[in-house]
């Protein structure tokens, strides 16, 4: 597989696949500023937790590259206020504040230096991050394989692959991997209302692949579970409370319910980067509501009468004991979660 | 409330609101033979199984006209073909059936009279089942409504009004009587995937009727239920085996198991003519799987990328032991299910 390249950062330009254009375009959205970065990570041009953690660091590098000329207070400032920007840009996922944060870090550590060294300081982090996710992904993987039947028939949600990542993916890497390795299997993708990353990006990951599967609408996995047709669910993750509840794309726990119900495993794939060892439970976790329009509308026509409001909670979490496991490049964390979890702080 | 006119017989041709066009225009589509009615019944131009019960029916009432002038013989074998192609025309809901059956009825008890006195006769039982489909459905809005509370927010999934119906409706003709008899109560409209007739048909209808009502993706349906913000899950139903057993629209089975984990009163709203007392369990129902454009395909705009399979059953069955009570023109159906239904036949 030649690398899909969901980020790519060249001659100081930030390339993102335009990811609210597949399947039916392939275009590269160009961010040249770090407004560009806080536009395309709110309006879902990069989205998936561990992509939207390299692009946001992206776009602390494209603010620093803005004030190189500032002298080193003004550079600070601007550079505090474009931090503060991109780490509000979508609140659930806690990679990007994770990146943020080391950026930030950065900063801090080495803000006696000139901006330009500075710039250079931050440009080779997030190199180093972009690179890291792909290797991370690629570790989980074959982490991930090991629980993977010869012929397993695998569902998964939203889409949790290279277009999610920098690269190769969480959930869908563990699919890919387990695919490469010759393993014989199935693959149903939930279409993932109300974004669609399922119908529109999962399922042109598998094509593009040629792994078999099969698109559904969300509500159709039930019967699927039920009768025994799903022998594995992997999903990714937003954000992991210390107890292993874990903030996930909306219709992630009405899964979770299923499996439980029906004993199927259920398993989370994900770095150790979207572990928040800062809170206790899934309850502190802040859940994001889009607009309206995402149910009202697709591809810009109106599908709901006019007037009609909306609930729209893009994520929602799932309670550590619907969990099998959690898949990181650590190993898979089992219950007693918050013990295990610990051990990796 | 003006009654939506979801199928009216009259000059001789079925008018039937096309929902296919809702909410975004109203439009009636003029059936002048019986393979008109088969075409808007397999489409979806009408759709509810109480609904193309009654669309069936005038579909023979169509068959008969075309045949009048037929020697008796001829108009015998005529029919007999009309009544095979609408039995056929969708699988799963037994009130087409039913209905069918019942004209099929009419015809043998009078195979002596002339085509022209058959017609009569196959008109008059048409235009008795319209008018007492409504009756009916106004009943299981009062018996229904003993078991709604004063503020209930209440769940409800597909589209199951006045435009399912031939006018009121069965699980929103309950919510139409809640809110009529004065109740201050609060609805969530899934939106129903794929062909969303929560958010066309349920929306559309809820507003028409100043139901303070929000739409939400099937997949968020989940934690409002594990959250306590539901008290109530409403549904229809396609067809009800002896067991309890309930086949209705996909996702209805999904609700069906968070309903019970979170132990929220979970209701199928069916006229007894739902109920197919020739099958013991939901394990004998058929499942009809429509297009796969219906998944990849949005208002004939491609969503999925090109060369997706897909599996998109119209259905599932949801298990009588995750059903509180059937609400139904003569009372509510309890456990034990079979013992209960048999009492009805």
């Amino acid at each position: 597989m030649d690398r899909i390249k969901t980020i790519e950062f060249k001659d100081n330009i930030l390339h993102l696949i335009d990811q609210r254009k597949l399947p039916l375009s392939y275009q590269i959205f160009q961010c040249t500023s770090y407004r560009d970065v806080d536009f395309a990570i709110k309006d879902m041009v990069v989205r998936g937790a561990p992509a939207i953690g390299v692009a946001g660091a992206y776009g602390v590098v494209l603010a620093a590259k803005e004030f190189i000329d500032c002298d080193r207070d003004d550079f600070l400032i601007h550079m505090d206020e474009a931090l503060e920007i991109l780490n509000r840009s979508r609140p659930t996922a806690v990679n990007l504040m994770w990146a943020i944060n080391k950026m930030r870090s950065i900063i801090e550590e080495n803000k006696d230096l000139p901006p330009a060294d500075l710039y250079d300081k931050l440009r080779q982090e997030a190199d180093r991050m972009l690179k890291q996710d792909i290797d991370t992904n690629r570790k989980m993987g074959k982490v991930g394989n090991e629980i993977v039947n010869e012929k397993a028939t695998i569902l998964t949600h939203c889409n949790t692959g290279a277009l999610a990542t920098a690269g190769f993916g969480t959930a869908l890497g563990v699919i890919r991997e387990a695919f490469y390795s010759g393993k014989d299997i199935f693959v149903y993708a939930d279409e993932t209302r109300p974004r669609l990353q399922g119908a529109r990006l999962t399922a042109w990951e598998l094509l593009e692949e040629g792994i078999p599967c099969k698109l559904i609408a969300d509500s159709a996995a039930a019967t699927l579970i039920r009768d025994k047709k799903i022998d594995l669910i992997l999903v990714g993750a937003d954000r992991i409370a210390l107890n292993g509840d874990t903030a996930n794309k909306i219709g992630t726990f009405m899964l979770s319910v299923l499996a439980k119900e029906y004993e199927v495993p259920f398993y989370v794939v994900a770095p150790t980067s979207t572990i928040d060892f800062d809170i206790e439970t899934g309850d502190e976790i802040i859940i994001e509501e889009r607009d309206n329009s995402e149910v009202t509308h697709m591809e810009g026509i109106r599908i709901a009468p006019e007037g009609i409001d909306v609930y729209n909670p893009a994520f929602d979490v799932t309670p550590h004991e619907n969990i099998t496991g959690i898949i990181t490049e650590e190993g898979i964390i089992k219950s007693p979660f918050r013990e295990n979890i610990l051990k990796l702080k």
